[in-house]
C-alpha cells in the first residue's frame, strides 16, 4: 500500500510517499512544492493543484494523509489562509480516488513517540529509526510529511489494510 | 463582457452571473450550490469543484469575484472550513483563465449603497434597482453572489473594459 502524507501550506506544501508493508514501511520518495510569495493567490493554488496532480499521477497513492491545521486564534487570516491550500489539496486527492485521512498534531506526534506533545528532536529520531534514514529528513516540511504518512500506517483499521 | 460572483461556502456557495455592457448589467442566472453535511470534507470539497466547474465551462465568464471570507476571531475552525471551500473555488477560476478578483464584505456594501455597513434591505434594493428584478433574490447566497458581481462590474479599472 503506497501512502502520500502531506503537510499542507500556502508557501511551501512538504509531500512524502511511504510503502507500507506487513512488517515495514520504506520511504519512497519526499520534497516539497513552493509557490511564489509575489503571484496572486489564485495563481499560488493552482500551482499547488498542479503539484500535487503530479505526485498523484506518478505514484497513484492509496491514501491521502494531510496533516489538519491548528486553529490559530491570534493569527486566523494566516490559518484561512493555509485552509485554502489544503481545501485544494484534499480535493485533488479525493478527485483522485485515493482515501483521505486527517491527523491532528498532536495525533501524529502521539502515534510516532507515544507523547502528543513530543519535541521536534523526538520526531526525528522516530522517523529516522522507522525509515532506517542515514540523515534527519530536511526541510521540517519534509519531516512532518513522512510524519503524516507514518501516522496513518500505524493505524489499525481494516481499510487501511492492504488487499494486494 | 460576463462575470461571476460567488458567494463561497462549504455547506451553501452562492453564484450569479452578470453581463456587463457598456450603460446596463443584465442577471443571467443564479443559483446555489449546496453539499451534503454529512459527506466527507474531501467529497464536500470536489462536489464544490464540479459545481463550479459545470458553471465554468457553459459560461465562459471572463473575471470571477469571490468574496473574501471574515477572519471570524470567535469560530477559527468554521472560518478555516470556509477556506477550504474557497480555495477550491479559486483554483478552479484560475483554472479556467479567468481574471479573479476578491472583494470584502464591506467594499461590496459600499460599492452598491455608497456605505459599507448598508443593512441586508439596503443591499437587496440596490440589486433590485440595478438589476431591474421584480423581486429580491432568494437565498440569501444568490443576493450576495450578485452583489459582489455587481460591485466587480462597478470597478473602473482598466482591466474590467470589455475589448470585445
Amino acid at each position: 500500500m503506497i501512502l502520500l502524507g502531506i503537510d499542507p501550506g500556502l508557501q511551501v506544501c512538504g509531500y512524502a510517499l511511504v510503502k507500507k508493508e506487513l512488517l515495514r514501511q520504506t520511504l519512497i520518495e519526499a520534497g516539497v512544492f513552493r509557490t511564489d510569495g509575489k503571484a496572486a493567490l489564485e495563481e499560488r493554488l493552482n500551482q499547488i493543484a498542479e503539484d500535487i496532480q503530479t505526485v498523484l499521477a506518478a505514484h497513484k497513492p492509496d491514501v491521502v494523509a494531510v496533516e489538519q491545521l491548528y486553529a490559530h486564534y491570534k493569527h486566523p487570516r494566516t490559518a484561512i489562509l493555509m485552509g485554502h491550500a489544503r481545501g485544494v489539496i484534499l480535493q485533488r486527492a479525493a478527485q483522485s480516488g485515493a482515501t483521505v485521512r486527517s491527523y491532528s498534531a498532536t495525533r501524529i506526534k502521539k502515534s510516532l513517540t507515544g507523547n502528543g506533545h513530543a519535541s521536534k528532536g523526538q520526531m526525528q529520531r522516530a522517523i529516522q529509526t522507522v525509515l532506517d534514514l542515514p540523515s534527519v529528513p530536511e526541510p521540517p516540511d519534509v519531516a512532518d510529511a513522512i510524519a503524516v504518512a507514518l501516522c496513518c500506517a500505524n493505524e489499525r483499521k481494516p481499510q487501511y489494510q492492504s488487499v494486494k
